[in-house]
């Protein structure tokens, strides 16, 4: 069993269990697979980048994984029988930075991913795949979390380019800490929430924002997080969450907010680009430009994250669990089976952080 | 009740609760304090540089400090009465370096050290602390393993500046991740032990050895890390364990075990150094000086962490709580009350890992 | 005698000559001074932060400085007389940046440029300044090309501040140098000329473009640089000159010229934001900010440079003398008396790359 | 004509001029070769790496080489007939670092080396190399100096290297320049007066030592660049050459020089050890350790270069011309034809600095 996607919508079909395995593949049995707006983009055919693999004329669907070692191939050592495994998405073609096993900076996006691009992905019972793309997940007590680690990859990958572009100056307060630095992230979908999570973790001064409180959960969330909360009204975003910013995040994609966004930057602040759209538009103007240059601001477009980023991801969950009580649990809010899945897959509800798709009991 | 040391040996001695606060300090109530081989080399006379503070004939010992808020000042925002806190240990002088918070880095040694050079520590049931020297623990369910926040700090630093310095080359693998990376750590006491998870908990295949197993805790504990522990015998050490190396890390200070761990150094690999000590030998020889240039080796000294070190250092902890269950636990071997203390102070015993004195119940 | 501005327009003025000299001054008679946008802003009033020092109703120009040490006070080491120097713009205020001698990155606005803002400037025969910001000329043999220090600061950092956040991805091309790598530059004012040199010294493969050729100027110098040089016409930037780029700096603050630069960055692409303005405007789109995301881009905005980034300028012009003959001379199109500038301080002409007033013969 | 080793000494061939020529290959004429301690250990069978190229049983001499373009390949974009180039020495194999064009960096060992491993040097009147191998010379005023490019590539990376471990901490002063920070050079050979010269082109307060001044010449030299020299005696050290150092750098390989050195560096110290050697000692004690560990001192091993190396060795050669007038010129300090060479490749005499060979004329 399995979900494709073909010309319109996803179907659930027959996927039958891989019976041979190569010297370096192991064969993983699907625990969970989690829904993101990439997904949904695919199966309503808004994804113009979404392609089948190369002789399909259908995907199967599937980038965030969760999965069960069933057998491995004579050559496989890191990885047994039992373990629990993420498998990456991003498979390396032949560029520089994909030679090093940097394919998340791909530079001629000669690249499949699975589920998305050019590769079946994990959405159906079994699966083969090679040892070095299944990062084991040594902590067993985050069970159904660990599903968060895909998304969570793109999360650390983006805070490493963060740490990594504020050594223009001195990132830290005169303490040295990040205890003065502000951050604020617009959007509080799953990405949005690990990110003010992250931020948080490093002692910033973090608040939050979205369109809506999905039923009040954002505002729960938030206080136990120890962070500002606040639903964004009309075209308006909250006026003291932009002013002054040591870092802004944005999840949404949406020029309008990235654009008030940028006018908040304070001196040396940086501004991450995370969210995709393809709508909206926002008025650069002269001034702010100048404002850019005379505060030293960076702005990083980040995607995707590299193996060491996953490792990293289930470092900061396992951290997470026990330093946010239940915050990672409510960003699941929904979990259905395959079978019921494929109305989920069409549409968002209400109140919906991540859903998840349980495949098989752990 | 507080412990002292003046001219020899540790004794107790009643020092008052604090009755007056002002408005940037928190008074603090002691949890736990750890013992180290600082506190022990300071009893005994043997550490040159430790001294009680200005115009004081003894010291108040203690740099290891886990500590509940019971007031604060007017002033103070972000910690509340309730908290757990760790105070920090170096407090910084004027230099550069100090100026933006990084005293653990100071260039004219113009700072003080609680519990060992001009400064009281927190060997005593309460005392005044300010409110930027408090680091807060959010993860309630550490419980008395946030006393290991203080040593650790040392090893979060150590990591920061090992990653800082190898960005000479590319330190992960082909695959983008340290799966490929061979760590050997020198010395199993618990800074020793906690190199060992940072390195694996980064993908690092590492290896740990010991002069002794510490009635077996050792091995207990290295199997539960899933890495490789071997104690050494005379001065031989493990010999697969000092070969083609991309780190070694020495936690004891001895010249011979550091000397082979050079020569054990690969391509790029990178040497460091924590431990101290005052004696023993190794004969730098040309051969050993050319193959770390032919090998572009790097080597770092590094001592204490600035803030920011103290904050990721408690994210560690609790990440590793469920991603390697009962090794913490097992780090702290032994518990007194600070009337059985004094002889603790005085001397290691068989088996002995961390000792921590306990002051309060949480 | 001197050269002020006060409410509008610039004028002629007397100064008399220090008298007194401290301990860490030195006298210096100046030699050369430097004409910019800038310089043009503030006379016509259109610089809102332009302000005299306080108490004083008028402000005397100059941030672009070339002179002779004339005197020097009793401590001071380092510079004597007969000694050629610049003096630094920028004077730091007490915020975390400043205290670390990096006001250029200042992050509470609390400093005061020579010149510009609350101190006055260079252009006068004589003037007091203190040894820290007066960064000594080696090479004798640059003459009056050393007055392109100061805006060659601005160039260093922004170099600087480009390989620090482009370590994010390998910068380099697979043969470890920059030979495949594309930097296109937008203005070929002196600011412009000095991106492109500083690329080109590196091996980029270098494209420069501007509204008009100053009198066929441009190309000259381009040829010489071994670099393409395009006029864009309208609205229009020279296509080719923006397509799958990895570096592209604006010197003209034109949001439009920004956008299309966008537009153009390839996988991880940097835009380098140096120039500055108040008109025009770019519609930031869905699209615009979904390709930033993709391709890992970084955008940073940067402004003035350190002490070390003076020191640096003068080496660069000191090795371009040699490597591109003849182009620093191109750059330097007009020299005037004091009595004659005042005219050429208000209207740019024809032709016009760098303008200097000399004041004394060195 | 041309210089080979086989078994003992050194010996003048007969070298065919190639007749044909690949796509991707450039025909070079040498110009200049330069003869360093690399050549004459070759020639003395000291050192054990050195071996023929694959299936001949000599080596023909050259490593450090200068030449002019003869004829290019069909595919060669970036070189023209005439062209001055200085071409690589190290050829990559295909190692991770390898792969990214950081040969330099090489990982498994797996790499050729014209004229010392494997590969055929540039010590002939004619060869053939690739283009992407072959470093375009843009200063033509350059002439011979350009030779001492390889020698300057390797003071290049290992600065590059001393610029990225120093990250650790601040390591420019309080004013933002280098200009209170102390370097000691050890041993006075091109390759250490060109590390004197680069860290005084920053603003280092340098200092330079040897055992002996080479008939005064070191005197002079040192003079021009405004640094200090010394000369020291037996196995002492100039004293005041080696305390509270920023930075030691070891150009001669003894272990005694660089315990010393070592035990000289102060906090945030840097060891850079460029030189190797084949005997002496130095008793690395507990005390030293400590010391380095308490001063978070940084110890680097650096060898070679990459591509960007070269060209920006050229960048300093041009720039040091005019800043240091005379002092590349005094580095060269004997010129042969070849058929006089043999003898100098055996034995350096006294005041030698760099000995160059000459090919043809320019």
């Amino acid at each position: 069993m399995g979900i494709r996607t073909g010309q319109a919508g996803a179907q659930l079909i027959d996927v039958p269990q891989p019976t041979e395995i190569s010297d370096d593949q192991v064969l993983l049995k699907t625990l969970y697979t989690g829904i993101c707006g990439t997904d949904r983009g695919i199966i309503s055919g808004q994804l113009k980048f979404a392609r089948p693999p190369a002789g399909s004329d259908f995907l199967i669907m599937g980038h965030e994984g969760l999965a069960e070692v069933q057998d491995v191939g004579k050559s496989v050592k890191t990885i047994r029988r039992g373990d629990i495994v993420v498998p990456m998405v991003r498979r390396p073609g032949g560029c520089l930075q994909c030679r090093i096993g940097r394919q998340d900076n791909c530079e001629d996006g000669d690249f499949v991913e699975a589920g998305i691009r050019g590769k079946d992905g994990f959405m159906r019972e079994y699966f083969l795949d090679e040892e070095k793309y299944s990062v084991k997940v040594y902590d067993r007590s985050l069970g159904r979390l660990a599903v968060l680690t895909e998304p969570m990859k793109n999360v650390v990958k983006s805070f490493d380019a963060y740490r990594t572009v504020t050594r223009r100056s001195i990132a830290q307060c005169g303490d040295g800490s990040f205890d003065c630095r502000r951050a604020t992230i617009a959007g509080g979908g799953p990405i949005g929430i690990l990110f003010a999570m992250i931020f948080r973790s490093y002692g910033f001064d973090v608040q939050l924002f979205d369109r809506n409180d999905h039923l009040g959960k954002l505002s729960a969330v938030s206080e136990k997080l120890g962070i500002d909360f606040k639903v964004s009204e009309g075209t308006g975003l909250p006026p003291n969450f932009i002013e002054g910013l040591d870092v802004f995040v944005d999840t949404t994609g949406s020029p309008s907010v990235i654009g008030r966004g940028l006018e908040g930057l304070g001196h040396n602040g940086c501004m991450v680009l995370f969210g995709t759209s393809s709508g909206g538009g926002y008025q650069l103007t002269g001034d702010l430009i100048t404002s850019l240059v005379e505060k030293n601001a960076t702005i990083i477009g980040t995607v995707d994250g590299s193996k060491a980023h996953y490792i990293e991801a289930l470092n900061y969950l396992s951290s997470w669990k026990g330093m946010f009580p239940g915050v990672l649990e409510d960003i699941i809010t929904q979990e259905d089976d395959p079978e019921n899945s494929i109305s989920a897959l069409n549409t968002k509800v209400t109140g919906e952080i991540k859903r998840v798709i349980k495949w098989a009991d752990q």
